[in-house]
């Protein structure tokens, strides 16, 4: 893990570009992505031009330069005035900014995710009035989105120990089991395994919870009968895996047959469409088709994919924003495929997820673990 | 766990002092308040009057209705237009708003804290133009910030389930124990007795890693004579715990000695001081006293406290919002003490944290783990 400084390179180029002074750092993923490590509190300036910026407090500076004392990056620390240290850092990259043609009032790019919360993007606004606060996507989705290598290798070591946490919670799933045993049980195995953890909470929905949309931990243990959804998270390195599968706790019955048959042909197709130049929106209007062929249109919920990465949900996340409906997909980009519930409600749902690298001949897996309904069900 | 209709009760009346149309839920900590439930995605919108909305999809109702099928309550369904139904449901409350007083723009209010992404509240700004979005706090802080005495029950709960896992931490503690092999064992074991997960990420800091304000786990293992903080944040109905602690991986030398001493004394006034009326900046104050008899004073580092329950920082939570720092304790309120660390840049710090209860006759500790460097060495 070191210091990614031809990333650094490239994401400068697109700064400039998009006229941006420089972006401000404030999550675990942009900062691993960079900087190859991760701290609890992550803080970075990527200015347009030189040397990255990283803000530590005073006591912090030693532990941070131990782990990255590069003569190339700036440690700038400051008891307890954070923000005061960031705003002054932008001050003075705003001659430069000018000079340099980015504009009167040049852009700082920001990542808008679910770790930016909103009050500290108005208390940014407040203190940098001489800059447009703009979503950094425009450089960092160029950057992230078709994965290299090493990275595809890291997400496919998270989906590894995810199925080893399946396994797991598959041996533990019967009749009075819980979800609390089930995803104590499943986590402690991935973690054992060396995950950092999980990049989402944990999620196994049984019975009628298993019409959710989103995943948690249920109150009621499991019953004979019931559809199990289990969704696993565990982190490498930042790289998050995204296993999903669903379980019937017993001899499944006809419909419940009906759902796995449906979900899995749906997944199926989608891998074989997975090719560079296929939008978003086009997986799911085929999934729809499915689903209607198998008199399961009414149940059809669009959102069979998303990209991910160092993200749980990255660009293409067409459920969260709309306009990634209209996405093309490009050769080594890494999606989940399996996304979406296919659930009757009241009664039970479906999804069995597994992330792909998408290749001119078609989603490719990362890995293999089992879906048959035989199998699932033993 | 039932739907808390003498809360909402309370809101409402709060709500139309502070000109609120509603309050829209988005985050855990809210919603479990109000509904003594949880979801992985919550969303509801608690209005200036009648009965709370709660927002699903189409699909998620009847699980929805299954756990809280009150004829009170009013689910809006519609498949992915979650923000449309939001839309529609405040629109129709803006007459009523306005005829009841409310003003011409009535306010809508939202938590605005670390779980609340930018995105999010833009969005919702850009969908909500004949409305002004202004932070809940008011309403919130006034409920929540003093506790009813079963939140006191479920605090201690998950404090004493950190000192199983505090234990299980010290078992291991020894050169050549990696912090992922410690966090990963604590964790298990608090998810064991009971514990849903934990409020924060796993905080295990080694060596010159227990100098950082914020915690992780370090990548170096224990090595002979390190300072290791571990700070456990187990969560029990949404309650989280945080117990911190500072071990020696050996014998303490008396740099070590002597930034415990000054830490435990700090603790000792500052729970002594902890009566109704104090202000959050006198508890740093003697803080900085103590440190500075102690000859620690260039290390002291303002933040020995911050409000806890449903959200790990609460308000008063004065390292975050700096106006914090004048807020004034009330009986009833729970509090972290022990949040800062006490570091030598480059050597290491120490930090010994603990739940407290507010009372006319000063802190009261919610859990008894213990402190002293004896013990804690072996």
């Amino acid at each position: 893990m070191t210091v990614r400084f031809d990333r650094i390179a490239r994401a400068q180029a697109l700064m400039r570009e998009q006229g941006m002074v420089g972006i401000m750092i404030m999550n675990h993923d942009d900062y691993r992505y960079f900087f190859g490590r991760d701290w609890a509190q992550p803080r970075a300036i990527l200015p347009f031009e030189g040397p990255p910026v990283l803000i530590a407090f005073a006591g912090e500076e030693p532990a941070v330069r131990a782990y990255m004392g590069d003569s190339a990056i700036e440690v700038f620390t400051h008891v307890g005035q954070q923000m005061a240290v960031v705003t002054g850092a932008f001050r003075a990259l705003l001659g430069p900014a000018q000079a340099a043609g980015l504009g009167e009032k040049p852009r700082i790019g920001m990542q808008m995710w679910f770790e930016t919360p909103a009050f500290l993007v108005d208390m940014f606004r407040r203190m940098n009035p001489r800059f447009e606060l703009v979503a950094s996507d425009p450089v960092m989705d160029a950057l992230r989105m078709v994965k290299e290598p090493e990275e595809v290798d890291l997400l496919t070591e998270a989906q590894r120990i995810a199925g080893l946490g399946m396994d797991r919670a598959r041996d533990l799933l019967k009749p009075g089991a819980t979800a609390h045993e089930i995803g104590t049980e499943a986590l402690y195995t991935m973690m054992k395994a060396g995950a950092e953890g999980t990049s989402t909470p944990l999620h196994v929905n049984i019975g009628i919870d298993s019409c959710m949309i989103h995943g948690r931990m249920s109150p009621k243990p499991v019953e004979e009968g019931d559809l199990v959804v289990i969704d696993l998270t565990p982190q490498v390195e930042g790289y998050g895996a995204n296993l999903a599968r669903t379980f019937v706790a017993g001899k499944p019955d006809d419909t419940q047959r009906k759902l796995f048959e449906g979900y899995a042909e749906m997944v199926e197709a989608t891998r074989e469409m997975m090719k560079p130049g296929v939008r978003v929106r086009d997986l799911d209007a085929r999934g729809k088709e499915i689903c209607e062929a198998h008199g399961l249109g009414a149940y059809h919920l669009e959102g069979i994919s998303h990209g991910i990465g160092l993200r749980f949900e990255e660009t293409p996340a067409s459920t969260i924003i709309k306009q990634h409906r209209n996405f093309e997909l490009k050769a080594g980009m890494t999606m989940a495929i399996g996304h979406t519930i296919l659930a009757i409600p009241g009664l039970g749902g479906v999804r069995n997820e597994d992330l792909h690298l998408v290749t001119p001949d078609g989603g490719q897996p990362l890995s293999s673990y089992p879906t048959s309904i035989e199998l699932l069900n033993r």
